[in-house]
């Protein structure tokens, strides 16, 4: 039994563009389990993502039998021609997600239960964290636990970007990691690196959002999982959610009920993200989900 | 400026399907502008949608220029192949969509409001009722009303299909009509008739569903968009809203919260219909919205 | 059989005030229905409203006999002890709501329709907008209609003003009416003035809500119902919906699928206006579901 | 500084109710933090729920200082007089709550999270299982762990009731335990036993809900939290949480997607009840949330 292979691809939208990876994949003797489009008119841009499965049987003289080094050159030659960013992807290659983390232990935990139990198909190579706090929660799930000292933060950084590149880090997810990310770690791990952010972006970006949520009175609050960047809090939208609130709620109440959001935010994002259902066009994303 | 055509497949499914029609489309010279696929593993089904549009420039030496009547007859031979059921359809034509209702009108003045400021896609040849209240609501809208006496129901009934034939129906909706249609008329009708069923179905099917709602005592209570079948509100579901309610809700509240789900699920349901977006699968559906 | 009769109480906080109320209560023969309170810690005030009716029994030899002209002048008594504002309404009472409008009809059509089926307790004396297009709307429900000509706008605001208080306005909805209103309007109707803006506030105020929402890639949209205040788009919020949108939602869609959550939100918002249910605090609102 | 205490009544619905109560609090010199009340028509029942503090100044004459046995003493004469089930509660006093489960984890990882960061205020003083793999999170929180052998199902139970009498269980929670409990232990715990069923009740009741979902075409799926009756799935429902599927959704979809609901209504409604905001009505429950 072959397994699930994904291509992703990414280029200027071209008539004929559909047609000619049709074609590419009736030639290559694979089938096709799921498949989705996207055109972004604003920027002219065409997206696309397939999930392909290798076909034993030769279906028509025209095709040829599977072979991925054999497919990988000739689309390449496509590619090339229809100027596209592209990956080839095997669904069983688990990547490496690397957790930081702070005082705040409900994201860790749900990330790290679902992992755990097998939903969340990733390998955890290690837990970062600038609290000793966490380390429980690491030494139970078997999981290597780095504490960063912050009281020199450049330092801490570089320490984090060593840690990320040692254990192979496929993509660092900010689990309520709250420090700032600095520029050259941001461009560093453009695309790699997930935060989830405590509201509904872009309202009440910056510290403290359930203080302002409450200032403000607004009737629903939420959490936003993003792509980090250098511009705090504007990085590309991988997924929302949200949450009814009264007058009732005080910050607390928030912040207990905010929990929940943060948590399926994250839980949503960050699987899109590992199943490449996550396509960046410049500071937006396209997500088959 | 080419229209965009709809291309709506079923069929068992096969090894190579996907590369057959995307090789057929990929040598008739269309461009896909929306492509869905769907394979139901249980019922071994194969559903696909394509929204494609005819390219003028020839793309290789394999491929010919767009002629709809030749592409149907072309299709026809790969349909029997694959013993699809399969329809094409010009996006700009209209399906007319006639309404039945009876004495509550908030769904009737929904549809007909977003068909008058044209957010519905459709024509609306006439309004069939059994309250001659509803008279106002079409005079209106200059649509031909009917009234319908019930007090013989076969006749009533017979009525309401010389009706529905004699303006050409694609589509009958009951918005809100409720009375019980009878086995022929819903062996005749379809897949082109939908009703709006106020709960959450399967809970409470039957009559005065919010208050079967009220008397279990639920806390989110719904409505159901669903094709019209011979076995009552048991019909392919097409779409569903809920809405959240407490103890302090009566039966009179859920009816008054309850009708913007209905509202709101009739609304989606009618539009995915009249964009071809369903495909009926015994009792199930497939939806790509 | 009495009629039910609201009291509204707004306070600073102080102890012994829920206790010297309910014996207020209890002393003056009134029955409660519904009873709500609030207190907000930062402001240190307090909210409380009362859904009451006569009874016409004595109870004890404590309480007397309903008569609204005694209970009304015994609680100013202790409205000047415990520096309260507060209102004393009649449930039966309909207040009158004037419409304001521009050329998007779904708003009006909504409250119109709620109105003129009973479901929304409130008269309509008139329509106001800035198109010749709601005309329709306003003759069929057989409402006054006054078109004013926005050429010269501060004597159009002048216009709408004469007009509000002809008609005995007690609260003037901005249907998605999209004019700036003036400072001095503003106060004037501080508090009795409900607008619908489309989008999720405080995200994306100002013009073009959907626009800036489809640049920014958010995953949900939504609408805000609030007071008007000077600060465009800054008053206290009363009610707010959301609805979930994905990369492949043009503005367009946006637009269609937003009117949904203007519609529901402007629904519930003016119906808690209109049943006491809101209570200003400062910037933001108490409301009582 | 007094701590809060909560009273909880619940009685036929009678003129002069509310007034009787108020008088009586209003002379006991404790402070209204937050008062609720419910009428059921249905069943002509009234509900109320207040939390109260203490005051220790004198309000006036009439009034006497608070002392917790005399109030329990003066207000179960009241209670007499009006036939109330009441009860007076102490909102520091944490209660016991055993959690019972087998071999699905989500649930229990998420109630523990949440006592274990002090989100959830109660003790867990034990976890019986029909699974030994759940001794791992009962050791890692240092609860204690009872594996429970299910081959004779009679003695089982007997053991599980044990346990809960050693443990002083105030409240049994079946975190997805999967068992069928015997008629006389839901006579036991009575209003302290709650489930949480995989599916929004009364839809798909009993065996593998989300196969019965799958087969049936739902669009929304979702969780029932609700108290443990005898008649299976029939118990008074606290909380019900629904997530939107798409006909692309296998079971596995819906159990990975459900669980979240699960977690969600269970996390709620399990808060409600330890706040002794629940209040069951014969199959019903009155909820001040």
């Amino acid at each position: 039994m072959s397994s699930t292979i994904r291509l992703i691809i990414d280029c200027p939208d071209k008539v004929g563009l559909v047609a000619a990876v049709s074609e590419f994949l009736a030639q290559h003797s694979v089938n096709i389990l799921e498949a989705s489009h996207h055109t972004d008119k604003q920027q002219n841009r065409f997206f696309m993502r397939h999930e392909i499965v290798a076909i034993d049987e030769h279906l028509s003289e025209q095709t040829k039998a599977f072979n991925e080094q054999e497919f990988r050159e000739d689309f390449a030659a496509l590619a090339v021609k229809y100027e596209m960013n592209w990956s080839l992807k095997n669904a069983c290659n688990k990547q490496n997600v690397a957790l930081l983390a702070s005082h705040e232990a409900h994201c860790l935990n749900d990330v790290l239960h679902r992992w755990h139990t097998g939903e969340l198909h990733c390998d955890i190579p290690c837990i970062i964290a600038n609290h000793e706090k966490m380390r429980q929660y690491a030494d139970w799930y078997k999981v290597p636990f780095h504490h960063v000292d912050f009281s020199d933060k450049p330092r801490a950084f570089a320490e984090i970007n060593a840690l990320l590149h040692r254990y192979n880090t496929d993509v660092a997810v900010l689990a309520r990691f709250m420090q700032i990310v600095p520029d050259d770690l941001c461009q560093e791990w453009a695309g790699r690196m997930i935060n989830i952010h405590h509201s509904f972006l872009p309202s009440f970006a910056g510290a403290k959002p359930y203080q302002q949520a409450y200032d403000r009175g607004v009737k629903l609050i939420g959490a936003t999982c993003h792509y980090v960047t250098k511009d705090l809090d504007e990085g590309p939208i991988i997924e929302q959610e949200v949450m009814r609130i009264s007058h009732s709620d005080g910050v607390e109440d928030m912040v207990r009920k905010g929990k929940r959001c943060e948590i399926n935010a994250l839980a949503n994002g960050l699987r899109y993200h590992l199943e490449d259902r996550v396509i960046i066009c410049q500071h937006k994303t396209v997500v088959f989900d």
